[in-house]
């Protein structure tokens, strides 16, 4: 199957890996040098700009950061909707708002393209694998289209229903609980080495009781061996509990832990820690305590 | 051995049977007779009084609510203190400040007895079980003591340190994550539902992804199925996300996540839900927004 795939971050370059792997004509699409020549040299095609993918391509995967690009890669000036074929499939899986997924959705259909609002979770390793988790919402057709991509970059693909937005919503109400609990694990790792805890040992009964996290656990591991390396960024929550609270204002719906939750992030990214792994948003509670990490 | 168990609640209970499954001479103490009546059926001796547990009686293990119970059971007039064999020792379990496990840990000292800071989780189910998990610290001479009541009560028991408070640190700190967790979960369900997406779907989609944390999974199971009858109440996370706040207030510690979740419990409270399970402070969220629970 010819195969695009914009966006070859983290995500991306492992969704157009595993593709590559699966057999398919893959091109991917990225601005970026260095990202380009990483794909070529693991046999892939490349291309500096969306409306050079492959003439006639069947099903392309759009991996950037949100809806903006996402729209500007599709159908903006030198998009890629000019090269895809007819009843081609478009996999949206950036996160982005429920709506801005419908309005995606409705310019699609207007060129009789399908789609599918499909955001995907797992990270990278899991991305090289071919094992992201999908969470879709789209017609049949889409779905029946998009299968042999999925086949290649999911191990698990939730169809969401027939209406687009539902995948987004299903994402955004994720990075809710995500962002949250990624901070809170900072709040109460910080409080513990305030009150006298060894922090290794609060790890420890934490992650085997009722107040674990899949979060807690995998985030402060990092913390505890003062590993602040990225693997999702400070930033990435900045950017996605805004649109948690973007969704929920849309609402009219109140998300006062989400909202409180963006603060600290936001906190982070303006003490410079916006780059750093997410879990450091701990340094927030080190800035105004004085307290010390572990491994400082 | 000679124990005592001071308070047979949820927790108590359970610990009282598993003590007298394991062969010791267990009298359970508790002002409700219906109380009484469960473990003199179960073949347990029973005491009204603190003041009328068996004379000699080498460990006692205070499950009531909160530490001013504590102190009254243990130091107070008609406390149990007057009961205990020299050298006995006293595992106090109630979840509680750490100022107060040190305080009550010094009036131990004075009466030459020994002393554990033990909080316990897991549950009523794991208590009957005798597979309760503590986080205890105090001596040696007090672990050593206790053991035979741990072995007999206990799956796990976290030995966290010399000096008492660092059990009820540790706990605290536990009850910050599961008050959030608890709160978070409700506000990311009843967004979901706003929002439009299938609330057993979301709840799949969460508890197989980075999102999930023990209580999403565990409480909001029972918000699908409309079940608020309480293993554990709002009120007890009133009462402990309380906690939380004192502990960290005397140490000028900001713990804006916690502070929140704590007036989310207090509205449900507020709203007559504070003895329903603490998963239903997702009610708050219906009374602002008249979202539609499963089941309604």
């Amino acid at each position: 199957m010819k195969v695009g795939v914009i966006g070859l971050g983290s995500m991306g370059m492992g969704a157009a890996l595993s593709l590559l792997r699966a057999g398919h004509e893959v091109t991917g699409c990225d601005m970026r040098e260095a990202a380009r020549a990483e794909f070529a040299a693991a046999g892939g095609a490349v291309a500096a700009r969306a409306d050079a993918l492959a003439e006639g391509t069947e099903a392309v995967v759009v991996l950037v950061v949100n809806a903006a690009q996402t729209e500007a890669a599709l159908f903006g000036e030198g998009g890629a909707a000019s090269r895809l074929a007819p009843g081609a499939v478009i996999v949206s899986s950036a996160t982005m708002a429920p709506d801005a997924a419908r309005a995606l959705a409705a310019k699609a259909r207007e060129r009789q393209l399908l789609f599918l609002d499909a955001p995907v979770s797992g990270g990278a390793a899991k991305a090289r694998e071919g094992a992201m988790t999908v969470m879709a919402s789209g017609s049949a057709a889409a779905f029946d289209k998009a299968r042999p991509v999925f086949d290649a970059m999911a191990a698990k693909v939730w169809a969401l229903g027939e209406e687009p937005g539902i995948g987004a919503t299903v994402k955004v109400v994720h990075q809710l609980l995500a962002g949250v609990h990624i901070a809170v694990a900072a709040e109460a790792m910080a409080l513990g080495i305030r009150a006298g805890a060894d922090p290794r040992q609060l790890y420890d009964v934490v992650t085997s009781a009722a107040g674990n996290s899949w979060m807690f656990e995998n985030r402060m591991a990092r913390v505890l061996e003062g590993d602040d390396a990225p693997r999702s960024a400070v930033d990435i929550f900045v950017k996605d509990l805004g649109l948690v609270t973007e969704m929920a204002r849309a609402l009219d719906f109140p998300v006062p832990l989400a909202s409180q939750a963006q603060q600290l992030f936001t906190a982070a990214r303006a003490m410079g820690q916006g780059g750093k792994d997410d879990g450091f948003v701990i340094r927030v509670w080190q800035a105004m305590t004085g307290i010390k990490l572990p491994g400082e």
